[in-house]
């Protein structure tokens, strides 16, 4: 292939990706635009530019060279948007700890980052405490109050950060660098083994930025962000960046409200004092937010909320859209940057009635530009547009994970073949929505076809007296796999297998399942209860290994 | 520095900034989306991507390559759309060549890009047989046409594009390759010397895609871009790739309407056919088609029209707002991309009276994103945001030309310092918005300031009597330089050198100009009249030669 790349001038700029130039006109366009933390504290953008030296500076002086890892333990704040910025900035990796993890897989993951500072918010004092005897890397600790007293510790600080900032000088100098540097990294769970680090290049976090500030800028109306939005993050900035919109929100200096630890109180009275209109959580979060006895007078209307973490529910969504939010969902996970589908409505879909747009505004989204976002069966061959053949989510865009950290197989699994596999399992409908039925794991590979479990569980569901059930694939020598339910009754009902048979049959009859989903008489067995995990979710790995 | 950079586990897929990723999910989502040309020919999406890949099958079997530049001479068609895409994707560099340009600069660019494929319409086939004899490096020739004859011409053709794209494989497999490589070139005139051929990377086409289509979108409402909206360019494909917008357009999904060659009645009639909403001018046009007889009655309201090129004119931009159109300007150049400023209002701006936003309106704009945009004294300082100081632009963004093709000495000179020189001279509101007010050629230095020679003119202009007058720097031993003042009186008017001085002084009591803005007595000529270039303008040249 004849050369045909360009050759620059000596003296021409090559403009590396990197987070500082996110700031470029934001700070210069939007200098009076406000970040208030809590309603509290507010800084203007011009301030938050001078912190971001400043915080340089401290740490500078704390021995934060280029390739140093700062982990970060707070709350939203504006410390932590200080910290989005001026650690990448530095050529230094900022680490947003999961202080929800056991202290086990905290100590853990700071040690498998080998995070050298960190900066400790007061209440994160007794669980770093707590893991100090098993630190190996961490040398520096910054501790960051709210006015409250800092609970007594054997830790040794190297200071506190408002007095650490308030000392430093604004004017550190931001060098350019490789843009594929190291930017910031945090870890996944998996149902098994050790967290898993991923990290994200600064090109890759600029490329997420203008992707995903894009797709929801073009939306004509409706799920869309524009610059005289209002944001305020309900989804932790320790997971996934937030989802990256801490980084949009300062690229297009829109007025930042960071809300400390999500009380809902806390959260609805910045929603309303602070002219909150866009935001992004969990269901959880969302539902608390609407059952909150202090916001149930409260207009939420033209409050644009971005759902993820877990499917929306319908029932859920109603609620939001009738109390008048526009919410929506996003999909995304850890290892994809992460926003690569959104639920945002065609004009065609928002003049729908109230039950279809719900039933859109839950699917997992259309794919964002430039996200090579297939479904696929086993032999990589893209499945039919036909809202019924199922396959994997698997990816190609500018923002995903290059592989987990110090973890060489399984980051080659996760990119077996060159595309990122997300393991959910998802149909696509004619129009381009997508729509996540399982986890590849719970899927039954069956004659050919993919079977989703969760959804032959709903389908046994609705046989009367049936409470739960579950069904897992179980090997079968001609069929590859074959689906088993396990199955439990209401108090005092008894349900005969062939009810649950022919209530499947009916849905296969009807299209709605394939035969090979309806299992053998043999495969549905009654039990007492059915096996969870620690946080409640039905633990298959437990039902296969009984059924192996 | 230590190394911080991200080592990607070996099946990770790298994911290049290439042309043909902006197709991605716009053809799966948007299949059905409408492209026509003049309202005669329709094409969906899908048809577009299948005519992609059979425009590049036809150009490999006429041997185009990677690294093959191909020029295109057509008006905006859907044609030009394919080459936009097709061309690039192969890892060939398009072409688009200037057809306002001389008959010999034509030559001197199509030698000078070393193009071996020309795809050329009928219209320009004369022009093309003209310049037959100069042609070193044109080996293919593929004609154009609109359903007429093809003009008689001693040019042998190697096909007709219909025909050649009709009979072609759509499954033409499209490469990934360095984002470096070079996607498309043009050429750019100056005043002097040789046409110089400016080049972008598939990189920067796509991170200036992403850049604009944000800004674009982000604006809470007027001048901005979004899915429902219709686009037809109105400023030639060949001009700065139509200021990039086609490759936003089909990023978005754009219906996209191709008009042909600029006739005002056929763009009116475009504009209410096909329900346009979103396009493109130089002022000229603009005026065109307001003073057009057969839209006189027409409704343009809603419109939205970007004008660049020339300076938008306080006189029509009112004539355009008051009919209905949101008009605002952009600004950049062939070597910037070219989007780098544009004037979007405020909330605050939209509510101001009408003589203000025609004001703001009409101005260079506010930076993009991401823009490192600079307005600078002689010693690269920040001149004083005061909306008084003057500076010259410059630049550093993710989409500049990296030089100029086979002019070393040219490119050194663009990128003097790192920053891209526009030789534009401008100042700086506090509210971040920018002022073109001179070029740098005709700024004169004097006493450490920087004087526009076009402000002084249009004061010298206010005098009773003046007719015209055109102002350059003369070398002064003190100064550096002093402003010289030549004037012609209106006939049978006589106008004495003191009236234009002491009223110069009137606007320096005012802060509207510096002292050293006001020339010496000895320095205020009066002529018969003052030297034109062949284009009508002042020729400043012969002023400075006859003042040396």
């Amino acid at each position: 292939m004849p050369d045909n790349t360009i050759i620059p001038t000596p003296s021409a700029y090559a403009y590396p990706l990197l987070v500082k130039q996110l700031l470029l006109n934001s700070v210069s366009l939007h200098g009076d635009q406000q970040i208030t933390y809590r309603g509290e504290l507010r800084f203007t953008y011009r301030d938050f530019r001078d912190r971001i030296g400043k915080l340089a500076s401290a740490l500078a002086s704390l021995g934060v060279r280029h390739g140093t890892t700062v982990a970060v333990m707070d709350w939203d704040s504006h410390r932590y948007l200080e910290s989005y910025f001026a650690v990448p900035m530095m050529g230094a990796t900022m680490f947003t700890v999961n202080v929800r993890l056991s202290p086990q897989q905290i100590a853990y993951t700071l040690n498998d980052a080998e995070a050298e500072v960190v900066l400790v918010h007061a209440d994160f004092v007794p669980l770093l405490e707590q893991l100090k005897p098993e630190l190996k890397s961490v040398r520096r600790i910054v501790v960051m109050a709210d006015g409250q007293a800092v609970p007594a510790s054997t830790l040794s600080f190297d200071g506190e950060y408002e007095a650490l900032v308030g000392d430093a000088s604004a004017d550190f100098e931001f060098r350019d660098f490789d843009e594929n540097t190291k930017a910031a990294t945090f870890y996944t769970t998996g149902t098994t083994g050790d967290p898993k680090g991923v990290f994200y290049s600064h090109r890759q976090i600029v490329l997420h930025a203008l992707s995903t500030a894009m797709t929801l800028s073009a939306q004509p109306e409706g799920q869309r962000l524009h610059r005289d939005d209002v944001y305020m993050p309900i989804t932790p900035m320790f997971h996934v960046l937030a989802w990256g919109i801490p980084y949009i929100a300062v690229l297009l200096g829109l007025k930042t409200v960071l809300p400390g630890r999500y009380v809902p109180d806390m959260l609805l009275k910045l929603k309303r004092e602070e002219k909150v209109t866009f935001s992004h959580c969990v269901p959880t979060i969302l539902q608390m937010l609407l059952q909150a006895p202090s916001g149930a007078a409260q207009d939420l209307s033209g409050w644009k909320v971005i759902i993820g973490g877990s499917a929306l529910s319908p029932v859920l969504c109603r609620a939001a859209v009738e109390r008048g939010i526009d919410v929506f969902a996003g999909y995304g996970m850890s290892e994809t940057g992460p926003v690569v589908a959104l639920a945002q409505l065609s004009a065609a879909d928002a003049s729908a009635d109230l039950d279809e747009q719900v039933r859109l505004r839950c699917m997992t989204g259309r794919p964002v530009p430039m996200v090579d976002f297939r479904v696929v069966d086993a032999d990589m061959n893209d499945v039919p547009r036909d809202g019924k053949s199922q396959g994997e989510i698997v990816l190609r865009a500018p923002f995903l994970t290059q592989g987990y950290f110090k973890k060489p197989e399984a980051s080659e699994e996760l990119w077996a073949g060159g595309y990122l596999h997300t393991q959910d399992v998802a149909i696509v409908r004619p129009d381009g929505f997508v729509q996540i039925v399982d986890r590849i794991k719970d899927v039954i590979k069956t004659g050919g076809e993919w079977v989703s479990s969760i959804e032959v569980e709903s389908l046994i569901a609705e046989v009367p007296g049936v409470q739960e059930s579950a069904v897992v694939g179980v090997r079968d020598e001609k069929w590859g796999e074959r689906p088993k339910a396990f199955v439990v009754c209401k108090p005092g009902a008894s349900v005969e297998v062939e009810a649950i048979r022919s209530r499947l049959m009916q849905h296969v009859e009807s299209n709605r399942i394939s035969k090979y989903a309806v299992p053998e008489a043999s495969h549905v067995v009654f039990v007492d209860e059915i096996p969870k995990t620690s946080v409640g979710k039905i633990n298959k790995k437990v039902l296969r290994e009984r059924s192996a």
